[in-house]
């Protein structure tokens, strides 16, 4: 199986359109330490030609151009892009849908909880549901994704709620302290070849179960949720409200933190993605990068390219 | 007044994502003749310090990485974008909106029929209503445009309507053969400063009257909607079955073309923006690119700056 990271950073890339955090400055700034990382996605391929991609971000015309894997190849009008999977309806995931126009033949997987959010926003339909078929995922069970024509493209992906939240433009403020979210609302996927290879991806949990620990126990890979390297990053750093809590994702350090849960679980590979503007993680030159290094992790980059 | 121009493709950009077309493949190979183009939109600024963007293409985030003058200045938070100015609901003109969260203040300026369409497609409410106010525009009247604390930008936008079309994906096929498109639908702009500067935006245009020749006669500078070399360019290259007049474009060339219809108005300065990816003006060593130039035209590329 080959993995593809298109996108390694958070909602909003890096940097950030309005942001001037130090961390920003330096990616603006062209420094070598601090490359630029557009909006979280992955693509999945068995056999290296047909590609899936795992949630459609808004930088997808820009992943597309620079990732020569996802040009066209024969005729006129081509794409190797031969279905998208997405695991919420947060607009760092969906709104890259946009790009896949021009009548091209594509099937589009979500749980029903995120086809209705597309159903409901009219503005989707500039795919032609002529010809890009939407189609239901149902948590715990295969899902054996195909080409337009039918197919099998070899990959099968089955999704599974991990603790989350409801995007933040779908949030009932009546609705208590969860603003309404469901099981359906954070996905996680177990990706898997008919030859047998297999890994997980999750860049969103907000907490770690005993379940979920369980479940990726022994995994050849895991992509895991890298947002905030603490809590109250964002707060303490003077560019947002909110803790990494409030928004749903568990932190990558401290003692309830993604190091120190997933540390023993025997996994061959980890590695972070959605990674915030505001995570030291992203700059090569931090004590933090070399910490998450030292514990066995791997702080994923656009253009990161695994085999399986 | 200051004006660049942030991306200077059609719908699609250039190349285009399933796109083969010898021109898309002479982008993508890096062609110095063939520089790759983003989806159209302007920024104008009476300071030179803040920007008013005329539509926010899909490729809004990659366009403020590239434009040094759209990068935040001061502070944590911080834009120099301080208005959207709307002229239809094209996807390539309103997905770009999406780009502009994390609760920046912002103006949103369009015609009602515009604003109805954000209102009906919710996850534009990820511009948080908080911080972000969408104005009204109305036809043929000027408003001056607002920084979202209420003090004049010194830029002011006359809109008018065009010969045009309905948004693709809001097209009624029970309406007719003008698919239910309303005289808001495609309109352009009449951009003054309050120092006497003036211009006209015409993004999309499906043929020229007699009131609109009159209206940009004597001109200082006219951006004009360059889509097509010719009616059938599409069809006959076999990348697509419709014609530039079933897409609300009137083309470059011929009799009825957009060089025939402005010769002789007495413009000082004729820029060609919103170019297909088939349109051979792209390409530098064209036939066609030389011919608007002898016709006293620009083709507009991304990055141009323009002084008035």
């Amino acid at each position: 199986m080959h993995v593809r990271v298109l996108g390694s950073a958070a909602g909003g890339g890096y940097p950030q359109w309005n942001c001037n955090h130090p961390n920003s400055a330096r990616a603006r700034a062209g420094d070598p330490a601090a490359p630029r990382r557009t909006q979280s996605s992955i693509a999945v391929s068995a056999d290296g030609q047909d590609w899936i991609l795992f949630n459609a971000s808004p930088d997808l015309r820009q992943q597309i151009t620079d990732n020569d894997i996802l040009h066209p190849r024969t005729g006129l009008r081509d794409s190797p892009i031969k279905a998208v999977v997405l695991t919420n309806a947060d607009v760092d995931h969906v709104a890259g849908l946009l790009n896949l126009r021009e009548s091209q033949p594509l099937n589009v997987y979500g749980t029903q909880r995120v086809l209705s959010v597309l159903a409901a926003n009219s503005i989707f339909n500039v795919l032609n549901p002529e010809f890009v078929k939407r189609l239901p995922l149902t948590l715990e069970t295969p899902c054996a994704i195909a080409r337009p024509d039918g197919s099998a493209t070899g990959v099968t992906v089955t999704p599974f709620a991990v603790p989350g939240k409801v995007a933040l433009w779908l949030e009932d403020q009546s609705a208590g302290e969860n603003f309404g979210t469901v099981d359906e609302d954070t996905i996680a996927l177990e990706v898997g070849t008919d030859a047998g290879a297999r890994f997980f991806y999750l860049p969103a949990c907000a907490r770690m179960t005993e379940a979920l620990a369980e479940r990726i126990r022994g995994a050849a890979l895991v992509f895991f949720d890298g947002t905030l390297w603490r809590d109250d990053e964002m707060v303490r750093d003077g560019v947002g409200v909110k803790t990494g809590r409030r928004m749903g994702h568990m932190s990558v350090s401290g003692d309830d933190g993604t190091i120190a849960a997933l540390a023993g679980l025997d996994i061959r590979r980890k590695v972070f993605i959605h990674i915030n503007t505001t995570n030291p993680i992203l700059i090569a030159d931090t004590p933090e990068r070399r910490a998450v290094e030292e514990a066995g992790w791997e702080v994923s980059y656009d253009g990161m390219a695994l085999e399986l």
